[in-house]
C-alpha cells in the first residue's frame, strides 16, 4: 500500500500546495474539517495586523489598511470558492448569528407560510437557531418540523416557507443534492437556505448555478481562516432589494458615519453587517483565503474521492473494515470529504490515535470522523495513518484509562 | 504649562503602566476611546495563539489551551472593572448582536408592555437595534420611543417595558447617573439595560451596586482588545433564571458535545453564547484584560478627570477656548473620560493634527473629539498637543485640500 500511496502522491497536481500551510513535525492531520492549519500566508498576516496596523497606526488603519472593507473582501474571495457571481457574499458573525439573520429574513418574504424543515441529524446550532426564532415570534409564525434525511423529498410542499439544509453532513458526511432538492424546493415556493460548513472549501459548491436562494458557512474548517474565524453569508441577488435582517447594527447603515438615528439599511448583502468587523480574526482570514486563488475545486474533489477511497483500501488492508463501521455513503460521490466510522470505543480510539500523531476527531455518540484535505495531506499518510490505528486496535491501546477519560471538548 | 505637565506627570502613580503598551513614537494618541492601543501581553498573545496554539497544537488546542473556556474567562476578567460579581459576564460576538439578545430576552420577561425607550443621541446601534427588533416582533410588541438626554427622567412611567441607555455619550461625553436613573426605572417597573461602550475602563462603573438589570459593552476601547475585539454581556444573576435570549447557538448548550437535536439552554449568564467563539481575538482580548487586576478605577477616575480639566486649561492657555466651543459638560463630575468641541472644520482640523502626530477624532457632522486615557497618556502630551492644535488653527493650515477631502472612516 506504501507504493500506492507514492505513487499516488506523485502524480497528485495539488501537492505542491502543502508547502503553503505549517503542518507540524510528527503529525498526520485528518481533522482539517474541524480545524484547518495555518497558512504561512495567515501567520505573516496575523504579525503585521497585530504589530504594524494595530500597534503603530492605530485607528488610522480603519482607512489605511481598509480594516472597513475586510467584510466585503472577504465575501469576494469566498464567492468563487461556492459559485457565486461578485456582490452577493459578506462576511461576519458566526453561523449561528447569520443563521438567525437569514431564516428572520427569508420567513418575513414567505408571508402566510410558518414552517421551517430541517433533518433531525442537522448540525445542532442549525434546529436550535430555528427554535429560538419560534419562541421569539410564536409557533404561528415559526414551526419547526424535523424530518428524516431520506424523507427530505417527500415533505416538500406548498405548506412549507424554509427548507433549511446543510449540504454535508457532519456526522455521517452524506451530500445532498443541492442542485435537485432546490429545484424541488423552488415548485413549491419554498425558499432554502444551505449550510455550507462542510462544503465551503472541501467540494465544488455552484450557488449561482443551483439557484439557492440563500446560504451561510463557516471559514475555519476547509477555508483554513483559523479557530473561530469570522462565518459568511450569501443572498442571491435577486432577493437583496426584498431581504431585510433584524440584526440591525451601525454597520449595515448606508452611511454608518454619519451617526443617523434612523436606520437605513445599506443596499445589497453588505445589510447583513451588523456591529464592528472582528478586525484582527478577518485579516487572518483574507490572507488564508487568497490561497484559493490557485485552486481548480474539480481537482480537490478528485483528490478528496480519491483520497477516501484510498482510505477505505488502507482499512482493508490492515483489516479493520469489519471493527469499524463505516456510517458515510458507499458512493465517493455521495460523501463529502470525509467518512465516519462507527465503534463502541470511538473516543477512546480516538485519543489514543491522537497520542500516536494522527490526530481525527469523535463526534458523540461513537463516531470516529475523518476528514480528507487535498490541499496539505499526503496519500502516504493515510496509509501511515491506518497502520498506526491498525496497531491501536490490534494492542488495544485505547483501554489504557488516559484515554477513556473525557475532555470538556470531544 | 509644560513644567505644571511635568509637575503633574511625576506626581501620577499609573504612569508605570505605560510601559505595558506600545505607542508609536513621536505620535501623541488621544483617540484610546475609539481604539485602544496594543498592549505588550497582547502582542505576545497574539503570535502564541497563532503560531503555538493554532499551529502546533491544532485542534487539540480547545483542550489544551482551554480556548473553550475563553467567552467566560474574559467575562470574569471584565466583571470587576465595572462592579460585577462573578457568573453575570460573558464575552461574544459584538455589541448590537449582544444588544438584540438582551433586548430579546428583557423584552419577553415584560408581559403587557412593549414600550423600550432610548435617548435620541444615543448610539446608532442601539437605537437601530430597537429598530430591528420592532420590525421583526411588529409594533404592537416592540415600539420604539426616542426621548432627549435632559428629558429621561420625566419619561419613566409604567408603560415603558425597557429603557436602554449608554452610560457616557458618544459624542458629548455626558455622564448619566447610572444609580439614580436605574432606581427611578426600576420603580415604575422597568428593566435597564446600560450600554458601557465609553464607560468600561473608563470609569468605575457599579453594575451589582446600581441593581442594573443587563449591560452590554465593547472591548475594543478603554479595555484595549484590539479592533473589533468582542463585546462582553452582562446578566443580574437573579435574572439569569427568567432570561432567554434568541439567537441560541450551539456553545449556549447545556452540553453542546452531545450534540443533542433539542436546546436546552445552559444555565446562567453562559446562554449567551452563540456560535464557536473567535479564538484568536478572545487569546488576544483575554492578555489585554489581565493588566486591569493592577489597576485601581478610582486613581484611573481621578487622573481622567484631572486630564480633562488640564486640556481646558492648554486651549485657554493657547487661546483656543473660544474657538472651539465645549459640547461636553462643565463639570468633570459629569463626564466620561473624553471632551467634544464643535468647530465648523472639525473634520479638517482633525486631519491635519492627525498629520502634525497627535490623533484624536471626528463624529459628524462637526465635533472634535478627545479621549483621555490615564494607563497610557501623561499631561505633557496634553500640553504638546495643544501647542500644535494652537500652530494648526492660527496658520490655518486645516485648509489645505488634503485635510478637507472626506475618508471612508471618519
Amino acid at each position: 500500500m506504501l507504493s500506492i500511496a507514492q505513487n499516488l502522491d506523485e502524480q497528485d497536481i495539488l501537492a505542491p500546495l502543502r508547502e503553503q500551510f505549517y503542518i507540524p513535525a510528527n503529525t498526520i492531520y485528518l481533522d482539517g474539517n474541524s480545524l484547518g492549519p495555518l497558512p504561512v500566508a495567515a501567520k505573516e498576516r496575523a504579525i503585521n495586523v497585530v504589530n504594524q496596523q494595530w500597534g503603530d497606526d492605530l485607528i488610522t488603519s480603519w482607512n489605511k489598511h481598509a480594516w472597513i472593507d475586510l467584510p466585503r473582501q472577504c465575501g469576494e474571495l469566498i464567492a468563487p470558492v461556492i459559485g457565486a457571481a461578485p456582490g452577493q457574499v459578506i462576511c461576519c458573525d458566526s453561523i449561528s448569528v447569520n443563521l438567525f439573520k437569514v431564516l428572520s429574513g427569508a420567513l418575513r418574504m414567505q408571508a402566510g407560510r410558518n414552517k421551517v424543515i430541517t433533518t433531525a441529524d442537522n448540525f445542532p446550532t442549525d434546529i436550535y437557531v430555528i427554535e429560538g426564532l419560534k419562541q421569539q415570534l410564536g409557533e404561528a409564525n415559526c414551526e419547526l418540523v424535523l424530518c428524516e434525511e431520506s424523507d427530505i423529498e417527500a415533505q416538500l410542499d406548498e405548506s412549507i416557507a424554509i427548507l433549511l439544509l446543510t449540504q454535508v453532513n457532519f456526522r455521517s458526511g452524506r451530500l445532498l443534492d443541492m442542485q435537485r432538492i432546490t429545484e424541488l424546493a423552488h415548485a413549491s415556493g419554498i425558499l432554502v437556505i444551505w449550510d455550507l460548513a462542510h462544503s465551503a472549501g472541501a467540494l465544488p459548491v455552484k450557488l449561482d448555478d443551483c439557484k439557492v436562494d440563500f446560504a451561510v458557512g463557516c471559514t475555519y474548517k476547509y477555508l483554513n481562516g483559523g479557530p473561530g474565524a469570522p462565518a459568511f453569508i450569501y443572498v442571491a441577488e435577486r432577493h437583496q432589494s426584498a431581504f431585510q435582517q433584524p440584526l440591525s447594527g451601525w454597520m449595515g447603515h448606508a452611511t454608518p458615519f454619519s451617526f443617523d438615528s434612523a436606520y437605513t439599511p445599506v443596499a445589497g448583502v453588505k445589510q447583513n453587517l451588523s456591529g464592528t468587523p472582528a478586525v484582527i480574526a478577518m485579516s487572518v482570514l483574507e490572507a488564508a483565503l487568497k490561497l484559493w486563488s490557485n485552486v481548480d475545486m474539480l481537482q480537490v474533489r478528485q483528490k478528496s474521492m480519491a483520497m477516501g477511497e484510498f482510505f477505505l483500501e488502507c482499512l482493508k488492508a490492515c483489516g479493520l473494515d469489519e471493527e469499524f463501521t463505516c456510517v458515510s455513503p458507499d458512493a465517493a460521490t455521495e460523501r463529502g470529504s470525509q467518512l465516519a466510522f462507527q465503534h463502541e470505543h470511538a473516543y477512546a480510539i480516538c485519543q489514543a490515535w491522537i497520542a500516536a500523531g494522527v490526530i481525527a476527531d469523535f463526534r458523540a455518540p461513537d463516531l470516529l470522523r475523518i476528514g480528507f484535505t487535498p490541499l496539505y495531506i499526503s496519500f502516504e499518510e493515510l496509509w501511515l495513518a491506518a497502520e498506526k490505528l491498525q496497531k491501536i486496535v490490534s494492542g488495544q491501546t485505547y483501554l489504557a484509562s488516559k484515554y477513556q477519560q473525557k475532555l470538556a471538548v470531544t
